[in-house]
């Protein structure tokens, strides 16, 4: 494989300019310092927090005051090498992990670097994102991908890496009886971890049908349509009354984070994925205790990213299963607003920056 | 040492006829099943679970629907043996673990007994407790105490359990910083505990000064009036703005769960130990989530026994410094009341049966 | 279902009245107690102790004294039930756990109840074992099996459970490259169990073809025949230098023990499940320290009959693969002959109590 | 504090210039990159490592080829700060973590950064360590003391964490009754480690009677002196037949290995932390799979400077109670033929670069 590829000076950026806007400007292609690589971008995700940046301007307490370049979940190419890196040559496929930790506080030397408070991830304010031609990337965040794993397919291992990561936060075990709450990219994906960590019941709830059928596909065995049944009930009745091992709830939504808790079984566990938009949510505490609960917070992922690619390459896991839509990325925006008014038909959309 | 004792046909027993009114009866002593031992009972902690359902009737769905015998954290000398029993000899001195579980469940068999869906836990309705002369349990949970070891510190095993169990649920390391809110017996006990446990620093919160003052001298390191100043502030502040490695809430109190939550440093951990009497509670759930904090509810304690009488046999907690009052069996209902009324006072009361 | 069927009063045993001789008797059919059921026995597997008993009247530290029934690894259906017994009617089938524990010692109540030493196993002297028609066992080693698992497969949910609390205990990870040394029919459920944890790589060694066939099909990926190579340096070049994460040792071989230890990435774990004949085997002593590696005891299994049912019913391991003898009970002799003398021919033997 | 403190162009370094042979050089002072430190070095301990270089010019795998600067176990005063560290200012009193690792490679990622292989760890050739006036290190490897710890105290925490490391990797137990093998001090700090994590009963081998007297002092409750006694005996009776929870083998001798091994309760656990000389040691393999051993290989230590420091400033570990002897730098060549010739006067031996 040739060490040399054709560089531009400029490259086309999908940029926010405020909520609501994205336009495509030339800016300069980054030079990777000496511990990184430079990428050229084949396949991003659209994720449910550029989707948010794009509509409100701010998760919580990120904002956006100037204009961003939003994506996160991004694969590519190497067409350019730091000199201290060994790893990479140029011409290899990669999946990029999009946070670079600082490698030196607590969290980082502990292993739970997505704790890291100096942590720089793309496309949350002020970093800039993946909708991009060309990316840099420290060495250590670049993961080889082999051959026959598609670059939308190694996009996708961002989001599964959310679902390994809670099924390792709650020390999932083969065998276990789990519910999924909340059937977006974030939650299917979550189906596949939890299938691969042994799980061998995995119901889901939603209130999409397109989702909860994409769920079946990735492993889900029993799949409740909240506006149809209540989840609790359902749950109960499916494990004869005892609930289920593990809930994780990936929606963010107050009642589904009620009804996970409801569902566990006696010393289970309750895995919190999603982030509701209020602050202050009323919890069954007296449960928890009696009960003997153990509820795990999740934020991002930390070394996920080989497990992923593993799983992703074995055949255990179809990403392609869940991947709707595809635009390039001259229509990012449009992308933005199917993903907005089209829940019902839409899950995963994928934007290609050099198409 | 002989191996018999002079047993009454009859014995004393303090009976909770209906809530607010206990009466001293006549009752037959009963008889050693082939695996029970029978026990005089020597010294008996009056809980806060003893006076609640002394006040109220009931806790949570635990109703009195009939006369009870109140009182669990108790220790005394074996008089006779059963059959297959092996492990005692008449004379020995014992703390008594007040749960009898059933041992087949999935929970005994994994070592989580406390969660035995069939447990018989001493004066849980409707299971008669310990404010009587003599008391059968099944051996395996009757722990010989060493000579030095007092009775009343024997009993006081009970609430010490629940700390221990605490401190293992969240596998507390030594060298952390712990805030535990609420210095009643189970809150002063559980200092004493994440002391064992090697915790260096034990920031404690009440708005009694006796329980504050008490915690001290069970190795408290800081103590906060809640009353006087505000426990999240504070905690802040004597950490230099990052909070504790792990939080405990004793108190049953919505504002102490909130205010422990609030404490925790990122990556950090909350125990639940209180039973708040409300049933929702507000809860800052995607604090949960962004610092990716374990929460563990607590319901009692599986295998602490052992462990508890080493640490009150080694001398490093001294039981001892929170046992504030003193009462034969015949002033049991004086007990009660001394305990709902002097709560600025009285930190545990003792019960001897036999005096 | 009819809550009754007609029970003989005497049943044929296989009985081992000397090492290499086992005749068939009358003996009296035994009556369960309250907390036992009586079980048809309907499928027995032999197992490589069974056979080791039958040529040598010993394994370690157990000696077979006197006359003694072999076999533990049996499934069958309830045929009596002991009168406080809830959980089973006759007619139900059911996989035999085949070790009774005290319930009371600190392993049973730990959760280790493997390690519980007055456990009253099946077939170790001088227990009697499953070479009968109908047995008694305590019912909470008894579980249900559904309709859909013969059993056959339910019998060999025993060696299964050895490989499922192989992986607990060094907690297997999903995406694992795990090396098994030994092919044997435990070695062989290993590879079920280490599939059914997610592990995705899973090269074996052995040096008879029939089992390294068999192997594949339970889900190896690699098989190294160690007549023909160098199973370290095989190792070391499948995994391009680096070395499994985890080597599971199933023969009871000290080369194969040298071989799983050298063929360990740094970092990772061994568990020990076959017993050598030597007592003391050289270890690379100082390779554990510098590369802090774990190793792990085996002693059985405690906890792994649910999980091992869930796996055997849900299709992901198809013990029938293994299985390639069957014999009736009067012909128990030469079902043990046969593992003695066809290594190269046979896998597992099942004999019929009842056929 | 000023900022600014006079730093010489040289310093005197005591070079290792063949084995047997420390002579003092005037060499640069180095000037710290970016994000590093210069430190002016005031204690560093002499390690069994130094003196084993210093006698045999290499230790397994590490050679010295070429003249070398010996001494691992530092603190010393922040003389020099580079641009990109805010952590610390000219004046801090700090304790050094003597190995950098690489913050990249998967042992780095997951918190286990003792096992990098690309780590750079002074005084393993070819790396200079700091027998000398001031040193460079990468801001995160320093840690601030307080100011009542004596940078005697601080440069003992190296030997410390690897007891820390130890009580960690097995989970020490508070309450556990553990045996540690080799009172050097590196198991004299193993024993403090042991007590901080609340183990109650630890008992101690050596052979020299200034070693024991000295493991008394650090917490050791009982002391066995293997030429007088047979050490597994000794504790089995200790532990009224029972054995030890837990057993660490700190002297990298063969026997005291087997011994720990030995000495261990069914379920029991042995940390391997001294490396043997001998490649091969006979080892109780079935004795492991019978009991259910788990053994931990230890390596340096990872994440334990700043609970060390918590631990030796808190007043729980006294390190002056070990230390014995005191020397210039000029004199480090005696300091090492001290340690090896006295090892019946000498416990640690403190090297003062500044003096």
């Amino acid at each position: 494989m040739s060490n040399h590829v054709e560089i531009p000076a400029t490259m086309k950026a999908a940029v926010m300019t405020e909520p609501g806007q994205i336009i495509i400007e030339d800016i300069p292609v980054p030079t990777p310092q000496a511990n990184e690589v430079l990428i050229q971008v084949v396949a991003v995700g659209v994720c449910g927090s550029d989707v948010h940046y794009y509509e409100h301007g701010r998760i919580g307490p990120y904002v956006v005051e100037k204009p961003i370049i939003l994506g996160h979940e991004c694969a590519g190419i190497v067409v350019s090498v730091g000199e201290q890196v060994s790893r990479f040559n140029v011409g290899d496929r990669v999946a990029i992990e999009p946070g670079v930790t600082c490698g030196h506080c607590e969290y980082c030397k502990e292993g739970r670097y997505n704790l890291c408070p100096d942590v720089q991830f793309l496309a949350t304010p002020p970093v800039d994102g993946a909708f991009v031609q060309y990316i840099v990337m420290r060495h250590d965040f670049v993961f080889p991908i082999p051959d026959h794993l598609s670059f939308e397919e190694a996009a996708m291992n961002e989001p599964f890496s959310v679902g390994i990561h809670a099924a390792r936060r709650c020390r999932l075990q083969p065998g276990s009886t789990i519910a999924i709450m909340g059937m977006g990219p974030v939650g299917l994906m979550a189906v596949a971890a939890a299938k691969c960590f042994g799980a061998t019941r995995i119901i889901v709830t939603d209130l999409e049908p397109i989702r909860l059928e994409a769920a079946r596909k990735m492993g889900a065995t029993e799949v409740i349509n909240v506006k149809e049944e209540d989840p609790v009930a359902k749950i109960k009745e499916l494990t004869h009354g005892r609930g289920v091992d593990v809930a994780w709830e990936t929606a963010g939504n107050p009642k589904a984070l009620q009804s996970a808790l409801s569902s566990i079984r006696r010393g289970g566990k309750l895995v919190i994925v999603g982030l509701p938009p209020q602050d202050q949510i009323p919890v069954n505490v007296p449960a928890i205790a009696d009960n003997e609960i153990d509820i795990y917070g999740v934020f991002r992922y930390a070394n996920t990213y080989p497990m992923g690619i593993e799983f992703l390459s074995s055949g255990k896991v179809d990403a392609n299963l869940i991947i709707t839509d595809k635009y390039p990325l001259s229509r990012t925006q449009e992308a933005m607003e199917r993903a907005i008014h089209h829940k019902n038909e839409s899950l995963k959309i994928i934007v290609y920056p050099n198409e």
